[in-house]
């Protein structure tokens, strides 16, 4: 998408008379409410409210010329996390399912698995005593399913798997409940000069054979946590083998750093949903001159699903929202995106 | 710098006869004679060769709707050695002059560097002796002066260092020693939607506060070696404080590695000059279709320096040119320039 920005936002009427702070602050307002028409083109699914404010106001402010808060278009950066941001994380994240589907699928070559945990629970469908192991369960099938074979064999798997994936809860394709409001968000801040980069706890390679159909973001503004990889002629032709170690975990206090490593500024706006965006957004909006912080809260469970644990919403292990984050949001100045108040539609329609 | 990419490279002459193969053959020659021509406005500083039509050839079969070498824009991807393909590398890397510049600054701060090696031969001038100690001296150096501070103070001293910083040989400062040839062929693959990054063994970080207003490559597209960072908040701002770890060595098996980690996609052309480039000029040119891999050879003793030790030319410590790797160009089809004969000019006019 691409939304001409305009060098004069407001075509000076024809007024003789001396110039009034009054005047200016009339142009102030049609400035601000010509940003608003025309981002309504671009933001349909968002009701008007605070949040839609929000973006529109720090786009006005970011991108025109001669306003205080202007940034040049190379510094123009934004990121997003992607599972519960960007779309769905519940009833798990995406790429656990993906990994769970790998164990089936390689379970003949693994004879061991019908007895090894955390696999043999997984072969029985048993995902809950599967994961009794915590992270240490989850890192042990990212490994044997992820690993062993080079980084284009991978991509190929990940594009069939995903062409077919199914969320269990609502059996609808995962990649359909991507938000439809965030990708349009995107396209909005692209078309205002903004670079939209992905900085993820997922998997970089899980990201990147769909991000760009889906979200428009190429391979190279990925970001994300990684297993090693290892360079290797096979016959004649140069790969990377994917290595059963892991090499960054893109998560948390991992996100800046994973952003410095990759882009190497300081995003100008960040837009989270858990505990695992805090630092990215503490990063992002402790910089100097106008920065944006938003937070999407699950709240919505007519639509999509509710949890939190912050303002009393249902605990969640997949993507914790807690109260202390809420509290540093209100402190800070970071909007939070209420689904249930801010967006008129959720999902993208059927692709 | 942005070159129009005509959709129609030559206007129809009015023919009514039949299309023969010989007017097909034709068009060929003259689409490429026009290209040429449009070449020849951006790459002014080479000499009409080998290496100039290689690269126009390149880019006509690449970025030609239709031609059956096309690549689409999002996936034309060119990367560039920086130390000896950019910019000048004799008679040391440009960051290891930053590196014993810093011992000196930093050294009342750690008296006992006066004893200490490798430090005391850096004191004392004597950089051959401090370099006995081989990598792990100059890594030692490395960690002492490039970590212990934020990112962003680390940004301020390199900016402040390389603004006066000269070669030691020439005494021009090094920012003057950057290829004239290589500036205007970075801006004619960018003009023809190609996407520039740098792929060096050098200080991600070292480069990045330059390389945008040098060669027009922002940081999102510098990737090199680096050290690991830690997320603080200092005062209520959120910054990563540089640790004296080794994080990545971007260099020899490494490139690819890295190229994938950043980029995540195969270049389509990649430039080096020495055997640390190897991999990925390997990596780059066994993609399948159309794919361009060139190494500078220094070989102009008048003008620049003569290493090699490729072609009997002198051996040398910093950017080796192999004769195995020049070996391997033939084989493979990479294009070697030769500074001598290929560049017009070799370094930019004064800034």
């Amino acid at each position: 998408m691409n939304i001409p920005i305009p060098e004069v936002p407001v075509r000076r009427p024809e007024i003789t008379r001396r110039r009034t702070a009054a005047l200016a602050m009339f142009f102030g307002a049609a400035m601000l409410a010509f940003g608003q028409a025309q981002a309504a083109d671009h933001l349909k699914s968002w009701n008007d409210g605070p949040a839609k404010k929000a973006i529109v106001e720090f786009v006005e402010s970011t991108t025109h010329k001669g306003s205080p808060g202007y940034v040049p278009p190379a510094e123009r950066i934004a990121t997003f996390d992607n599972d519960g941001t960007l779309w769905a994380e519940q009833p798990m994240y995406v790429q656990a399912l993906f990994a769970f589907d790998r164990v089936k699928v390689l379970a003949p070559e693994h004879p061991e698995w019908q007895t090894q945990e955390p696999f043999a629970s997984v072969l029985k469908g048993d995902l809950k005593a599967a994961l009794t192991g915590g992270e240490k369960a989850l890192l042990e099938i990212v490994m044997a399913t992820h690993a062993g074979m080079t980084t284009d064999e991978y991509r190929q798997v990940v594009k069939d798997w995903i062409a077919t994936a199914k969320n269990p809860v609502t059996n609808r394709p995962v990649l359909e409940m991507v938000y439809q409001p965030m990708v349009e968000l995107l396209g909005y801040l692209r078309g205002h000069g903004y670079k939209t980069f992905i900085v993820s706890g997922g998997g970089i390679e899980f990201m990147r054979p769909w991000a760009e159909q889906t979200y428009g973001i190429p391979p190279e503004q990925v970001i994300g946590s990684s297993i090693k990889t290892k360079f290797e002629m096979r016959d004649g032709k140069a790969v990377l083998v994917r290595l059963p170690e892991l090499n960054f975990i893109d998560d948390k206090d991992g996100k800046p750093v994973g952003i410095n490593q990759h882009i190497g500024r300081r995003p100008t706006a960040a837009f989270g949903n858990s505990d695992g965006d805090r630092q990215m957004l503490e990063y992002a909006t402790t910089g100097s001159g106008v920065r944006l912080g938003m937070l999407v809260l699950h709240d919505d469970k007519e639509r999509e699903f509710a949890y939190g644990p912050a303002t009393g919403l249902p605990d969640s292990h997949v993507g914790t929202f807690s109260q202390s984050l809420y509290d540093e949001a209100k402190q800070r100045g970071w909007v939070v995106i209420s689904i249930k108040n801010d967006w008129k539609t959720v999902f993208q329609a059927k692709r």
